[in-house]
């Protein structure tokens, strides 16, 4: 199987093979239904629903997704087609749609001009808003619906800090390895584990096929950095970049369907010498490639000096800015410094610009932070980038622990995520050391779910706290098959139980390993909601009034108190 | 083998064998010698010395360790022998110590008279400060300095927020499972991930033997919950429970050696009905031992009405109290309530009556806490418990992923380590599911080094960044094999590696399997320096003046900006 063929032989998961007792649920109606994950737990417990990224099931990804987005896009009336890609990958034929004239359509636009468009109302749906809340929010820069006219594909998600808070995954291939087909099931993988989009920071050969088998078969929005394309395109020399190669990378990626774009426009000649006393000097690729450019030509980044021209090819697909942190800190001694926040200064001005056109913007941000530098890096985004959502990766918060990097951001993205952050890009454990595997890719998603939900949880968003109650609730009456479906991942759950107790029958016994049979915590309470449900009376009630007699009874009938197994 | 017998069959792990590279060294002089892992690197690079709790190596488990504090403690003359204990376990025969009349033998009664002990000066050296302000953080109650007479075989350390921030490892074996050299195990396996002390909870059979192998064989303090082996003592039957029992039990334990105790003296009768209404109701297991005692008697907690006899029992062999938290929330919902506050405002109480006995205390704390719930715990503990020091478990930031608990919680450990709590309780990822095993007490130690180590970059600790500094560097230089040996887990870091770029070449070559060996990030700013140093200009000034120069150049000589392979 050559890397053009359609990667038929990829595992299809579903969504019941790791979260089991789980389904797929659709809510609305129309053409707007939007898919949850419905948990269903025992007994008279009600089901739970929760967000699902899993996209549509019981596709050949030889064919990709069905458009979901097409009729709408269609209705509104202001694209046409603009024929077929020159050469698809076999089985992937696919129109591609163009703006009519020199029409706006962007969502941004949409929503300032005062329409709920259907990805508006989908996203209402997916997150428990009014529509007309989701507009306002895009309308005013806090938040962008990333939806390229030509990636229909997309459920639509929104990033914005009043939403719930979002992550990304990164996959693409490198010069080292892993075919196309390995780049698909990554997409899937990260999908199915939670990741609201994907990155395809691909730098081998075939990029362009390896992107349009991603799209094709992606329900997420697709990010990318142009620049790496561009640079394989003038052989790896970074000094041969030009403006001209660059913008036809632009233009090949926005008509492929690419939602939003890595562009390090803020990386400016005067920031770079303040770069040479760091402990690691420039860590970001992109970064280090423009600062190649500028020193070699010793002339003012093209991106910059391009930017308006960027903005109407970005305009023309509704393609959302990330601003790149092409000078983010890899080092906690560097975190915070001079470049960095000289970048975002930059990055607040081209956020303004990209504004002028309607075209969605998000804004980059680190990298490595120790805790107590974390809130400066949003207070300083929210100020001086006018609110436009902010895109971080990790933060790390300390150094010394590659293979645990996803632990050791997972911290600082919990804590950025609850200061105002929209989107986490995940960090895996081979974060410093090599290429993420299947399990990286889940270990990575694992842990950032785990940061955003915390998150959501500290900013207080309406559904977040529905979920650990329901599993509190689960594990405080010895559920434990609900606790297993309920868990972020289940079979992992099930495994770590069975290790100690495997018996079938533990799965439904009032105590767990830790304390042992003999004697459990949580029985207590229970006993004493028994006893109240008796009596008739509240549970605080039961327990002030009835605490002389219950000690009584208590004596008489010590069965009351089960200590024994 | 019974499980009476010495537990030689165990592997004896060296310092060397997990961190390849690194050596044990000793710092200062006389018999105050403090055990520093040095790690070495390559070329001209210094070598870094960071704090070692793994213990002394080379002796045999069936003797225990050498009693390093024995001289200190008889020099100060204020101990008489006890004789040796009625049934040692063989060949652990070790004399035991009581103090000379009502003399008051702690640390805290030391500081407060202005004694600098060789405890408080190996403390010193090992954490970069002046004795003087070892002494005055003990003597102010700001920090504990755990030293049982009958545990010399202890190197001192310090639990305060000015000093690095410790970490916990609960082992102990339980009704369902695990032997006595299991326990032995996992004690030392836990000291030389990091941990610094070890709780003790077990709960099965041969409690007392067990406790014995574990505090001759270490090297850090050794805590316990004493009312569990009460429980035993009573046939597992809370309200059979008495004073005399409990009393007979704490005596039983410090005269052993145990270091710090737990003792749930604020689960106060009229507290319990405010758990009623929660959604997980009590969770810990002492907090609903006390709870179900004092239901049943319909009288207030023995614990609190016998209090100050418990702390002339403490007194007399320098046990710390670690005041336990029995109400503490077993789940978001339950966070920061009326309960676990009103327990809170207790501590303080109790906090304040042990400090008239001289006896050291710390104050134990939750639990499950959104992140933004959690300072308000240090604030009020600051306040209520008059700085003492905080020991918390986690606290868990969220309860949906079961199987992760090591991550969840050490996003909130991280937090509350830097507003100042002084010990993080670890947790594993078994936690709620199953007893942890080797690989999940490792995993609970090394999550919860990078939540306290990340707590002490925050925090400004003199010493903490100097380890970050160094990996950034050597990641810099491309010092592959550094990167591993500074690594917290240096054979997982070489483990990943290698899994993409297995050659040995690749530990040396200037790039990464991130982006490949055609283009890379950091060398830039490498090159930069180069460059700066064959000018003999600074970084930025050879940056700033050379670039135009420097642009020439690269255009003449292509090579200096290498990107092919």
């Amino acid at each position: 199987m050559s890397q053009h063929d359609p990667p038929l032989a990829l595992p299809a998961l579903s969504l019941a093979d790791v979260y089991p007792g789980s389904r797929k649920v659709y809510v609305g109606d129309g053409d707007v239904r939007v898919p949850m994950r419905e948990i269903a737990l025992s007994g008279e417990e009600p089901t739970l629903r929760v967000y699902d990224t899993s996209g549509p099931e019981g596709h050949d990804v030889g064919e990709g997704l069905p458009p979901l987005r097409a009729p709408w896009i269609e209705r509104r009336g202001d694209v046409e087609s603009a024929g077929e890609p020159a050469a698809p990958p076999a089985g992937l034929h696919r129109g591609r749609a163009r703006r009519r004239g020199t029409g706006r359509v962007t969502q941004l636009h949409y929503a300032r001009r005062g329409d709920v468009t259907p990805e508006m109302e989908f996203v209402a749906l997916r997150e428990g808003f009014e529509p007309e809340f989701v507009r306002d929010e895009i309308a005013s820069g806090r938040a962008i619906l990333p939806a390229n006219i030509n990636h229909p594909e997309t459920e639509p998600m929104a990033i914005g800090r009043r939403f719930l808070v979002k992550i990304n995954a990164n996959i693409g291939n490198s010069a080292i390895g892993s075919s196309i087909a390995d780049e698909v099931a990554k997409l899937r993988w990260a999908a199915l584990w939670g990741a609201d989009t994907v990155m395809d920071l691909s730098t081998g050969a075939d990029i362009h096929a390896t992107r349009e088998w991603i799209l094709r078969n992606s329900a997420v929005p697709v990010g990318t950095v142009p620049i790496y394309q561009a640079l394989e395109k003038v052989g790896g020399r970074p000094e041969d970049l030009t403006w001209s190669v660059y913008r036809e990378t632009l233009i090949e990626q926005a008509e492929q369907g690419v939602d939003y774009m890595t562009v390090h426009a803020g990386v400016l000649l005067r920031f770079i010498p303040l770069t040479a006393q760091r402990v690691t000097g420039i860590v970001s690729r992109g970064g280090s490639i423009l600062a190649k450019w500028c020193l070699a030509h010793h002339e003012e980044n093209f991106l910059y000096t391009h930017y308006r021209e960027i903005c109407e090819i970005l305009q023309a697909y509704d393609v959302a800015f990330s601003l790149g942190d092409g000078l983010r800190p890899g080092a906690i001694a560097d975190a915070n410094d001079a470049a960095q926040f000289g970048e975002l200064e930059v990055q607040g001005e081209l956020t303004r610009i990209a504004w002028e056109y309607d075209v969605q913007v998000m804004n980059e941000g680190p990298g490595h932070v120790p805790m107590h530098l974390i809130k400066e890096n949003v207070d300083r985004q929210m100020t001086w980038c006018h609110e436009a959502p902010f895109y971080t990766l990790g933060p790390l918060t300390t150094d010394i622990a590659p293979g645990y990097d996803h632990l050791t951001s997972a911290i600082g993205a919990a804590m950025i995520g609850w200061y105002g952050t929209a989107m986490l890009c995940y960090v895996t454990p081979k974060e410093h050391l090599g290429l993420p595997d299947r399990e990286d890719v889940k270990a990575g998603v694992v842990a950032y779910k785990i940061a955003a939900h915390a998150a959501d949880l500290a900013k207080g968003h309406p559904r977040a706290s529905a979920w650990d109650d329901a599993m509190s609730k689960a594990r405080f009456e010895f559920r434990w098959e609900d606790q297993f479906r309920l868990s972020l991942d289940p079979a992992t759950a099930r495994a770590y139980h069975d290790a100690t107790l495997p018996a079938e029958g533990a799965k439904t016994a009032h105590f767990c390993s830790m304390c042992g049979p003999k004697f459990c915590a949580m029985e207590l309470t229970q006993q004493l909601r028994e006893y109240a449900e008796a009596k008739g009376v509240s549970d605080g009630e039961a327990v002030r009034l009835g605490m002389a007699e219950k000690s009584e009874e208590f004596r008489r009938k010590p069965d009351l108190y089960p200590t024994g197994s």
